[in-house]
């Protein structure tokens, strides 16, 4: 696999206002957590306890939705809406905490919602890391 | 076209929490919102004015992306983490407000910005009647 | 719900070279469709014999997927690419076609699959109309 | 970034019927690809000489969605529909051939449109590495 996240930020046209790093790593985590969760409902759906893991299925669905949006508003940077931004922002940070909580009630049991709910770790972090930059960059 | 949103939601065999129109209304608004948005961002890059329309591209398909997920999660009714359906909720009232404005600015110019500002402005209503409805239940 | 498809078509600044009827009628139903497959999948997942419904719920998830692709890539008309558009609309037609099968195989036991099985033959049908008027199109 | 489609793969409590490693590549592949896409349709939005971009912009939107539907699918392992996982596949390859050869015809000009294509090429021989594989097994 080869991540062409940063490179396509370098050659964009327009100035990126956000920390390029920052950015290409809360877009790689995004994607990574949407697959993730994607599998994780799979892999639920399939285990023998599928009556006991029906809340974890239907929340690894929704996060994915977020995550997959979130990677999306996150790689446009023309003329872009700062509130836009700013708002999927703080949706994937709440789903992913969701869906981690979730999935860490499972994950002595099921190996796939350890790695899901690490998945979702790692994407909250990275989002609250961009939206403290964001703030502080509206205090300067 | 026949939406089958509210035969799908009176045949599920899960209690739905939430008032069924109300819910029906919400999903079958975000999903006319995205494809609206969708169709505003294609025809703003058809305009000669393209350069002075980034922004509204930019922004509609944002919107596009979240309504798009706000529909799907509003969807899922089986033993549902309450906490997803209201963040996601928020974000796409937000994000429908924002693209609303936007296409509003130029809608004396273009139709396409006009009618999309009212698809955005009919879903952020479903969503705002959506959340009074949780905020109505927690109160009870 | 107010769903413009075809306001958006009229009002679009470029010639769309499709049948504007035969291909509102597709955008709708592709959208229609992907929201009857999640939430089929959704009421699968809640059913006592979700055991014996794992392959609808699988297929389901996947037909919604490709639903929600064909919707908007058939919302995008400005220079676009032909071949794109048949590519979309043939794996709709055949993934259409594998879900009514299978929700069809649960129609008597479950309302929300004959729903759904209904809602994939009538995507699956505008999708082949839309595909005969770009074959005799090409004939012309 | 710490992709998990391996691991993933790997703790799944269901038998994945295809080779593992190919799989994770066209998993992971697609991801890239639909970022790429994503961010080229974006840069070139911002280009002064967007009005010739028009073709590539909708091209890259399309394979985006496209790719991104094919992640999806290809995560899905319970119970699943063979015949969907290769109407996908198939989309996904003529998808990433058009896109590549519309990007190619500029990249020479915009290193966003190089990067997007070699993606590109790069998701349509994982799904053809995919697809051959399906067909042996088919001939065992």
């Amino acid at each position: 696999m080869t991540m062409v996240t940063r490179e396509m930020l370098r050659d964009s046209p327009v100035e990126i206002l956000l920390d390029e790093e920052a950015l290409a790593c809360c877009i790689d985590e995004a994607l990574a957590c949407a697959q993730a969760c994607t599998a994780c409902a799979d892999a639920c759906l399939a285990e023998d306890a599928v009556e006991q893991l029906r809340r974890c299925i239907t929340t690894d669905l929704g996060c994915a939705d977020v995550c997959a949006t979130t990677a999306r508003v996150l790689s446009r940077h023309t003329d872009p809406n700062p509130a836009m931004v700013r708002i999927v922002l703080e949706a994937c940070l709440a789903a992913c905490r969701e869906c981690a909580e979730e999935c860490e009630a499972h994950a002595d049991m099921h190996d796939h919602c350890r790695l899901c709910a690490e998945a979702c770790r790692r994407c909250a972090k990275a989002c609250q890391a961009l939206l403290d930059e964001i703030a502080a960059q509206a205090l300067r």
